[in-house]
């Protein structure tokens, strides 16, 4: 009989057998116990086996210079998703970050772009070249989609017309997917390890998280060793481990990106649905690859995609304004944020009212502590059924987080579900009244136009820690379209506990859990990241505020 | 112990109290067997009550003339209201149409209205003066939401922030209620009978159903006792009936349309959600109200609704395109439709073939028979629980069709139901797929622009005898956009059954129910409707292409 270890085996010798050939000899890798990799590359590290040239192409941040450079012939296809193998290579050897693995495959499609290119004398799509890693949770024609259970193995995607949607639009604009990432077992938390594939650990700090569930993707985009990645976001999914790693995602309000041929845990809860968003290291990128997969009419292939085109104007419009009324949320009144993100939040308000713009405080936490149990409800109203069956398949163990989730509590009847709804509305609707209520708070009598807050309660955490989801969550709820973005360090002189901190009473457990983890010693010099919200449906306007308050805090 | 009788006859009194002084004297009335009521007014009938200029304002079907004329000064709002207010009780009188009477309040607003005209020299909004009725569902300030339950009687809306968004808007745009009207009980059902206020009846055929579950709509509408209607479409509630009146109904794709202050049965079934329709008695009606309410913004007042803008541009697109190319679905392979409304779809493809339209045959049947099922399963997903309660609030009896439903099976479990969730999608995706799929049929390789439709598979028919909403409830399904607009007449010489018909062998126990309703005798003269179906969030496509079909089908 073959056992969950038998398994687990054989899919990590196969992994290892697709990476061979790129690999670093263990020699040249720093010691397991050397928890500072970030900077490994940079300090030529990698040399041996990365050519000058594949750094230089590596190092580019934006996802259109690359292309251009692509579309210019500076680089070839084939350069390109060489260098992108090596580094996704040495960086899964340094934090764990990788699942499936299709380099060859990558090649010979570089190698078709390359003789496309030299035929017609012209690109395939926007990006083209240009290579991708998603989330091991979109089908990928010929490998498994696991979601971190070892009983999803072993039954690889046979039929191309099954590949998620975002796959085949991204393949057409010339786009190539390198390999999948990392997640939790059940998709279901905010770090990121499974029986199946281990876990993977952020790079500027090897005992701590790398933030989930999308956490393979903020570990390589750290390591410089994808440039554009995808996820998903059930309640900060991809939010959380570009926080964690000093990145930017975005959360789109649900079927703006289409989700077809996306394999999902509890699939069928569509009430408070995990989206498509996208984890880039600049905000260009993030932009660039939104607007393309709009622009390619995914409501075509995608019946639940809502027909909304890329509204360049409202994009324009926000980028013009002259001035902001920006609601800065600094407490959502459950946990209370680490002292680094409390000073960051306070000088990101500063600088923006210093540049014109309106601050006004923006504070609901009844409205946010309401929908906490609203939400639970949603993930577990099969009383874990769903998650339990998957785990069990192969007699994997529990990871300790899915085991407390699917032991809380018996499934929920039909019309609990649905009084769950009509509560979830209800809140919607009044969190809609207080926004638009806001114009009382400001000079203009103008509502805000859009929250700033923080990303998550803290910055990167050790493993197995993360606990207070509820700063990315609510917008999940609310289904309001949200993004993180790297604005701070942690400086361990400067945010070294006060008087006041020091005394601080937690309010409640997840208080009590959160408010020790932080450690200036531990997490000096860890990114902070803000996020900001823009409403439903919104992504144009969020992007462009967050190009703009982007401007102002890097100024 | 107050009854369910007691509060039926309090009810019914309460009711009869506020049309007292409208009412025409029982001996002015056609006789309780007389089954032509349809043009009583016509006639003279109520000409004791209604003046000429009361009878002229009332022959206006078009919204906007009568808008314009009110602007101009030709009529007063107080006029205007009067007129219909006295309509409406005759109409009600002739075929029990009307729940809740807010006529005195009507009527203090018109008088506003007028005053703010004498004053401003200008009208209040689009609508300035224009009635407005809607189905018993709407929360509407000072009067009951009954949705057909005699257990929800006795507690109005004394909240004005508690009214349907739908009802604020128009208030802003001038338009005055003047009454709620008639459903079944539940809601969910094609017909229009409930314990507490009774049945409905069609004016052509007082035997007859006015079809639902908004009928009380459709019978005041096809005796010009509305202008303006709403109803809510589950399964075709707004469409069945004006297919049974020969009026014009749309069913918008989810959440264009603001639900918001809407009570429904199973609240929280979101899945295959009820979504509200306008009613009205010409195509430029539906076209003006539809637009208007989206004009208004209502996703600023219901966080549920969707920020799609009126796209003029989509509108005027298919209004100018020279040739379309339609999908003419003649059956829905479960039921097969009577022979005037096969007439009526074969002439109609004919005329527009010969208008220099391209037509292909559409045709799904295994689609839709798939997606029944499917759909059976959300409604009483709950086992019928929800409904129950309600009915046994006050211990009223259960209408045969309602003890049918709840009486259906066991509630499902969550598993079961977010599995029917991924049915569904599977479902929609399938659809999409055929659609992209149909330019292989047709001349230009670009697939079928628009599906035209029976609209039911018979036009009214006896109270109590619907029996199969396929035709209409597939687009609830999919969620696309449907229209349904009169085409022409059962005429008995044309469409007596010929050879092949009166050998017909039903498929299916829908099938033998249905076809051996039809009867060319006893229908002779009713409206034979069809339905225009354009896709998801189509509603300016669909709208448009109504209008050209309907002036080549005029022609």
């Amino acid at each position: 009989m073959v056992t969950w270890q038998d398994v687990v085996a054989q899919k990590r010798a196969d992994r290892e057998k697709l990476l061979e050939r790129y690999k670093l000899p263990e020699s040249a890798l720093p010691p397991k116990d050397d928890l500072y990799v970030y900077d490994f590359f940079d300090k030529g590290g990698a040399d041996s086996l990365l050519s000058a040239k594949e750094k230089e192409i590596t190092a580019i941040d934006d996802i259109d210079t690359l292309a251009a450079m692509i579309r210019e012939g500076t680089y070839s296809a084939t350069e390109v998703i060489s260098a992108y193998i090596k580094r996704a290579t040495v960086a899964h050897q340094l934090t764990n970050a990788l699942s499936e693995v299709v380099f060859e495959q990558a090649l010979v499609r570089a190698k078709e772009l390359d003789e496309y290119y030299a035929k017609e004398g012209k690109t395939v799509g926007k990006y083209h070249g240009v290579p991708l890693t998603l989330k091991d949770q979109f089908n990928v024609y010929g490998v498994d989609t696991t979601l971190g259970y070892v009983g999803r193995a072993n039954n690889p995607v046979m039929d191309k017309s099954k590949e998620a949607v975002l796959v085949t639009i991204f393949e057409k604009e010339g786009a190539v997917v390198i390999a999948k990432t990392n997640l939790p077992q059940s998709i279901m938390w905010c770090e990121c390890e499974n029986p199946l594939w281990g876990c993977t650990v952020n790079p500027r700090r090897r005992d701590f998280t790398s933030g989930g569930s999308t956490g393979g993707e903020g570990a390589l985009l750290a390591l410089k060793a994808s440039i554009m990645g995808w996820g998903t976001d059930l309640g900060g999914s991809v939010r959380i481990p570009q926080v964690m790693n000093g990145g930017y995602g975005l959360r789109p309000s649900a079927w703006r990106i289409p989700y077809e041929g996306v394999p999902v845990t509890i699939d069928g809860q569509e009430h408070v649905p995990s989206v498509i968003g996208p984890m880039t290291r600049n905000l260009d990128s993030l932009i660039s690859i939104t607007k393309a997969v709009i622009e390619n009419e995914p409501w075509t292939l995608d019946p639940k995609c809502i027909p909304i085109p890329w509204r360049q104007e409202i994009f324009d419009q926000y980028l013009s304004k002259k001035k902001f009324i920006i609601g800065v949320m600094k407490d959502d009144g459950v946990v209370r944020v680490h002292p680094p993100i409390e000073r960051t939040l306070r000088e990101a308000a500063e600088k923006l009212k210093a540049a014109g713009h309106e601050i006004v405080e923006w504070s609901a936490p009844d409205l946010h502590q309401e929908l906490v149990p609203i939400l639970n409800k949603f993930y577990i109203a099969d009383g874990g059924e769903d998650v339990k069956s998957d785990v069990n398949k192969m007699g994997e163990p529990f990871m300790p987080y899915v085991e407390a989730m699917v032991n809380r509590g018996p499934p929920i009847s039909i019309p609990e579900y649905w009084h769950n709804m009509v509560l979830k509305r209800e809140l919607q609707k009044k969190y809609l009244d207080r926004w638009n209520a806001s114009g009382k708070l400001t000079s203009t009598s103008e509502p805000i136009d859009f929250i700033l807050a923080p990303g998550c309660p803290h910055t990167a955490v050790p493993c197995r820690k993360t606990n207070w989801v509820g700063y990315t969550r609510v917008w999940n709820g609310l289904d309001y379209s949200a993004a993180v973005f790297p604005v701070s360090h942690v400086d361990k002189e400067i945010d070294s506990l006060n008087e006041e901190q020091r005394a601080y009473v937690p309010r409640n457990d997840w208080d009590s859990t959160n408010w020790p983890l932080y450690d200036p010693e531990t997490m000096d010099g860890l990114p902070v990241n803000l996020q900001i919200v823009a409403g439903r449906l919104a992504e144009e306007k969020l992007l462009a505020v967050v190009k703009r308050v982007e401007e102002v805090l890097k100024a």
